[in-house]
């Protein structure tokens, strides 16, 4: 057993666990719906439950991120402001008062005008600038509240929260959209109707205009809902778009995508319709680079 | 009794009804919430009965407009495509096959690009050109779903749906914002926020990058419910006429406002903001005005 270390994204509604050696390679991983919404009054004990389900010694620390570090959380680790070197996410961790072993959760980042504020996406960021060419870069990391943030090294200058994938859930769901778009499959890759949408929408980002035409394009042209969500998948990750060039557009920096699957797929193909050059990393990575260079700052608890 | 006809606006979720006399003046007026999504297969029993609570005689003709000609509705009135003449709606009136009286449903209108349709709110507008000033209009009529209209004489130029009061209602109700917002009272009118937040939008058009600060300001600045409710306010109907202004760009004039109560005085203080000249109308004079110039063109069924 070469354990030096575990590794934890405490998310709202889910939890990631992974027991690390001391090279930062994975040695077993674990998942639970356990979020932080779930979690509440229970977070040492299901803690424990996957760390003994790991085999995992007593005494061997962790490192965690995520909404674990919120209000509501297990304990909260207060945000740090930008602009900030992401090292701070580090010295500024909380420690847990907990009697098994070290607990240090890292805080998240907020902003101060725009108000705006993130957990989780920070230790991707650590992660991602440690294989970062030297410069500056705009990261987009997609989701149900996507986040850009700009880089300079390893400062975070400024960042930005964009509501994309949960407009796409509340709009199919609950709207008067959802009659043209419920029966729709998952999307698989970006289809003709969604670079249409986006490239359409990447004129004028005008979102709100542009939402009831996919019930009326229903109504008027029988569109089958697969297209149509495709259609609103493009609009909403095509607007999300067209506002992060605005805000970011002094920085002329490449985008550093991070995102995986589907959502990889439908984001180069935006961004490619925006005509703006992007590199790609792995958000999993990430998050562990980021959690690996935490417990190196942390090296003396290391067991 | 001097009643002519009876005048119904019968939307989805509350039909009303107005007993009217050969001037065009209220003699009485019903209302339920019998709307079309629960007159399903009831239509003519629900009509009957309002119309038997008036003490309507027999063969008193109804004219009526809105989602009782939907495809859903009691008889289908396929749209008017624009641009046309509002005429059109009295001239391709639907009878339904009725034993007791003659019934007319009003068709809506449609527009093949950009998609988009509307039902009820073409009404309102036959019944606004009687009243506006010879020349052209730009009819706003707020609401769920608001039509923006654009009028040439009695003629439809072409119109667009904003999801305005149906956005600020999912994401009041279902969003990660519904935490800052949901305990929130109903605006009593344009408040500082509402004001800040509507001149913000109105430079820029940004949305979608926008939402998420009301959150963070909750979290960051304890921002309390009626100021936060009142900020995502002022950005979606700022966004609104921010896209309305963008859309309507080229005919260079006036808005109609058609809206009472706090919806118009938020409307009014928003296109202030935006430098946009506008009048006032009120939504039900239009609507009946709209019905009765129906009744006129049917003169021969009045009893």
């Amino acid at each position: 057993m070469s354990a030096a270390f575990a590794a934890v994204d405490w998310g709202s509604s889910h939890v990631r666990l992974w027991l690390m050696d001391a090279q930062g390679e994975v040695l077993a991983e674990r998942r639970s719906a356990d979020g932080m919404l779930k979690a509440q009054g229970k977070f040492a004990a299901i803690l424990e439950d996957h760390l003994s389900a790991f085999g995992a010694p007593e005494g061997l620390p962790v490192f965690a991120c995520g909404m674990v570090g919120a209000r509501q959380g297990w304990v909260e680790a207060p945000y740090v402001a930008v602009p900030t070197s992401l090292d701070a996410i580090f010295s500024q961790a909380v420690r847990v008062a907990h009697d098994k072993r070290p607990v240090l959760i890292l805080p998240g980042l907020s902003q101060g005008s725009p108000a705006d504020v993130m957990r989780g996406e920070e230790t991707q960021l650590a992660g991602l600038v440690e294989t970062l060419q030297p410069g500056a870069a705009l990261a987009c990391l997609p989701g149900t509240h996507s986040k850009w943030a700009e880089l300079d090294g390893e400062r975070v200058v400024g960042f930005a929260t964009f509501l994309t994938g949960e407009l796409f859930a509340v709009l199919r769901e609950q709207s008067i959209l959802r009659h043209s778009l419920i029966d729709a499959e998952p999307a698989s890759g970006p289809s003709e109707p969604f670079r249409a949408a986006c490239a359409e929408i990447l004129q004028d980002g005008d979102l709100q205009g542009r939402l009831f035409g996919i019930r009326a394009g229903g109504l008027l042209s029988g569109t089958n809902a697969n297209d149509s969500a495709a259609r609103l998948s493009g609009l909403l990750i095509g607007a999300e778009i067209f506002a992060a060039r605005q805000r970011f557009a002094g920085s002329n920096k490449p985008v550093l995508l991070v995102a995986s699957g589907t959502m990889r797929a439908l984001y180069e193909a935006a961004l490619e319709l925006a005509g703006l050059q992007f590199t790609h990393a792995d958000a999993d990575l990430a998050v562990r680079a980021g959690l690996y260079a935490a417990a190196r700052h942390y090296r003396e608890l290391w067991i």
